[in-house]
C-alpha cells in the first residue's frame, strides 16, 4: 500500500493550469471567480509567482454569510499566510501526510505545488489522490 | 494496499450528523445553508429519510454566478436525481471505486451513506478517506 502510494508523483496527477489571485484583489471578486471556475481554493501569488497565501471558497463563503466582509475587503486581509505547499517531485504518500498535518478533523483539501525555486507550478486536491488510487492502485481488483 | 482499504468500513469514518434539504426548499436558501455550515454537498431527502437527490455548493454557486436561478427556483428544479450512494457496511475500497464511477476527470467528492432500508445515515467525503489512509494505513511509515 505504502509503496504503491510512494510510486506516484505529485507532478503526474496535479492540475497544471492553476487559477490564482493577487493580494490586492477584492474578496468578493475572488469569491465570484472561484464560483465561476468551480474551484475550491485560490493560491495567492506575488509577482515572482511565489505562493504568499491561500483562500478557500468555504472560508470566504462562511464569512460572507456572516456579513464579515465589505466591498473594500482585500484578499490579503483574509488569506491564510501559513500555506502548506508540496514539492512537485514528492510522492502522493507525502501529499496525504501533508493534507493531514494539522491532525484536526478537517484535512487540508488542496495543496499548492511548487518547483525547486518555490514557484507555483500546480495544485493537488484530495480528489486527485482518490482518483489516482482508483485508477493506478485499485484498478480491477 | 487493497486489503488495507478493504479493512476500513464506511460507517467507521463517515460523518453521522448529516445536514439535509427538502425538495421544496429554495435554492438560494440552500446555498446559504451550505455556506453557513461549511458543507460542499446537501443530500435531498423525502419524509422517510430516503435520498431523492443531491446538490453541491459548486454547481449551485456556478449557476448563481451565471444568473440562472431566481428567488423562486426550488431544490427539486436543480438537484441531481441520479444519486450515487453507498452502503454503511461497504469498505472504503468500494467508496473509492464509487467516487470514480463516472470515469471523468472530476470524481464524486461526497457519497450519501444509506442503511439496509435505503435510509440516509451518514455522508462520506474524499477528505474523510484521505484522513483514514493517513491515520490507519500510512501511520508513521
Amino acid at each position: 500500500m505504502v509503496d504503491a502510494l510512494r510510486g506516484i508523483k505529485v507532478k503526474d496527477i496535479m492540475t497544471k493550469n492553476v487559477i490564482t489571485a493577487k493580494k490586492d484583489e477584492g474578496v468578493i471578486e475572488a469569491f465570484e471567480k472561484m464560483l465561476r471556475y468551480k474551484i475550491s481554493s485560490l493560491p495567492v501569488v506575488n509577482d515572482e509567482n511565489k505562493v504568499i497565501g491561500i483562500v478557500t471558497t468555504t472560508d470566504i463563503g462562511y464569512n460572507l454569510i456572516k456579513d464579515r466582509y465589505t466591498l473594500e475587503t482585500k484578499i490579503e486581509d483574509v488569506m491564510t499566510k501559513e500555506v502548506v505547499t508540496i514539492d512537485k517531485n514528492a510522492s502522493i504518500l507525502d501529499a496525504i501526510k501533508k493534507m493531514d498535518i494539522t491532525g484536526k478533523t478537517e484535512i487540508i483539501n488542496q495543496l499548492p505545488v511548487v518547483d525547486d525555486n518555490n514557484k507555483l507550478v500546480g495544485i493537488i486536491s484530495d480528489g486527485d489522490i482518490i482518483r489516482a488510487i482508483s485508477r493506478f492502485i485499485i484498478r480491477d481488483k
